[in-house]
């Protein structure tokens, strides 16, 4: 196969990690005779200083023509503190979404072993936790109508049948590749757009009649996904009540620096570690590369590369099994290993595989 | 004092645990030489069997001529699995709150002793865990301009100045009281309504110059609350955002069957168990009837009679302690009283304090 890759290292520690991933991505190809090439785009906070726009043309243009981003991380506090600031990094984010058509965000809440005693929740609660959230990404309260004044300000959760049968299909598709159980989370009892959603999911239902299909209000979704979280294997919602329920899903598997995510729908898919760019962290090589990687082994299994997917998986899981770690995960008293060291190793163990 | 008081014991288990909010109010009134009448009306699928609609006219009177009202319970799983049914409990819940102008919600998450066990979180996490949410209850989408065919939906999450002033002074006023601790949760880097939320609370703030005020992202408190839930003192947000917080804070809590609340504003003020009908348990003498005790204790403290609010938590505290409990929170082995039982014990303290 003949990969195009749009690298988009953003802010703070994402550059670091970016290298990690292409390296990854590098010795997989290598490995199984892909053929890959890179153009690096600039995004967030380095994108309004070179250029004034988080997410320039310049950059959109790129990602349009690759077959897939690498995407690592944007924010800089600098934005944060200061109220004058038009543009923020996160705006970029945004404008990619919607402009590459990035309707399906998909978060895999899984949990690793040697991260369980992270999780605030109790250890058996999360052990078997293995769901993957789904969120709509371009549509409802982030990007219907707005408006504010001094004295009012509103905004609209509109989605049309299209949008809702779009992602509503990803979510199926990924039940039937899994344990064949949906969760579609609203809040019909009382949204009219939350109607709209169930009223096509049940019509959509009979069409994968393998699949079990359970509705919840996102209330209680938001209790169930802390005292069950074992229920869940698939779960869709719309973008904002998906905002707050795969945060809230990624901390319960004490593995949120670990998690990768995907963004797919019109345009080139985009792959991402799930945490930010953590600017305090800048070049100090301490960042955990792992969140990255993963979103290298989603980019694979996107293109149905299963075995690439796979051996990126193993080599982390052995990383993790020998302590080969950074500091954020490293057991006290175990060797912290740089964030290069951890990259290093895992591309080794694929190349040697 | 004299206190006129509208009970409405509503569905399921609400009419039991009803009697025993009643039997409370009268042994403190007793005791501190109150004056109380009552007055009893319709709600929920009760009021809908009898006269069609779940919040009827009468019912809206007599809680408007009223001091105050107690709610114990709506719902009914008949409505929930009639696709035809066009009127709904729960319409009579939001109906109460509209009509009566009950805008701020207060929901205090409490973590008790013996229930803490009972937590899906580390225990060490919630010990220390005691805060209050503050939800906007009349305004955003649950009452915006909404739209709904086949095609498309809407609802419009509209705020306006005064909307938000007054239940942000609320919670400015329970910070005061408290730990001075205020934690406004938004979503100000999406929303329009959100910043106008942000921008009246930065307004607001210095003229609380002791309450520590700061700002969270609603997909960060969703973490947080899990990850340091005792960093917590008083939150506040908009309706939708609450929905989903305040349901995540009473699991957290471990507590979630004794936790009271009251919805406070233009009328008389509602207060209320958190829990639901259970309908399954109706009659069966077996509803632990504590939050609703709980809920009479914020009743009273509402009119600033401290240690009337005071004596019933002890009482409710000690019965705890002595192991007097309903067969949901009985220890293994543990001799099981019913809801009256436990109510009789409650009223019993008190007299006799
Ligand atoms: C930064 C912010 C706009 C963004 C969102 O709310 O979508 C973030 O929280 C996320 O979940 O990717
Ligand atoms: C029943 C429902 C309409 C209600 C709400 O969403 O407000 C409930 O979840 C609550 O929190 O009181």
């Amino acid at each position: 196969m003949k990969l195009k890759i749009a690298v988009l290292p953003g802010d703070g520690i994402g550059p670091e990690i970016s290298v990690q991933g292409v390296n990854v991505i590098n010795a997989v190809c290598k490995k199984f005779g892909h053929e890959v090439s890179y153009e690096y785009a600039l995004c967030g906070a380095a994108a309004i200083d070179e250029v004034g726009d988080p997410f320039p043309d310049e950059t959109y243009n790129i990602c349009k023509e690759a077959d897939a981003v690498l995407f690592s991380a944007v924010g800089d506090p600098k934005f944060d503190n200061d109220p004058t600031a038009t543009v923020r990094p996160e705006q970029g984010l945004l404008a990619m979404r919607k402009k590459l058509g990035l309707f399906a965000n998909i978060r895999p809440v899984q949990t690793f072993k040697c991260m369980v005693h992270n999780s605030p929740l109790k250890a058996e609660l999360v052990e078997n936790a293995d769901f993957i959230c789904i969120r709509e990404l371009t549509g409802g309260m982030y990007f219907g109508e707005k408006y504010q004044d001094d004295d009012k300000a509103y905004d609209t959760n509109m989605y049309t049948r299209t949008e809702i049968e779009r992602i509503l299909k990803v979510a199926f598709e990924y039940a039937m590749k899994r344990r064949k159980h949906l969760t579609v989370v609203d809040k019909a009892n009382v949204l009219a757009s939350s109607r709209l959603w169930r009223k096509i999911a049940q019509e959509l239902a009979p069409l994968y009649p393998e699949v079990t299909t359970d509705y919840m209000y996102v209330d209680n979704a938001a209790m169930r996904m802390i005292q069950e979280p074992s229920f869940f294997d698939v779960m869709v919602t719309e973008n904002t009540f998906g905002d707050i329920l795969t945060d809230e899903g990624s901390v319960i598997s004490g593995s949120m620096g670990l998690l990768p995510s995907a963004s797919t729908g019109e345009g080139a898919p985009v792959f991402e570690p799930i945490h930010g760019s953590w600017p305090q962290a800048k070049g100090l090589n301490i960042a955990n590369p792992v969140a990255q990687i993963l979103s290298v082994a989603m980019l694979f299994e996107y293109f149905n590369l299963k075995e690439e997917g796979e051996l990126i998986r193993r080599a982390v899981n052995v990383s993790l099994d020998k302590g080969v770690r950074t500091p954020d995960i490293q057991v006290k008293g175990g060797r912290e290993y740089g964030t290069k060291e951890v990259g290093e190793w895992i591309t080794d163990y694929i190349i040697n595989a």
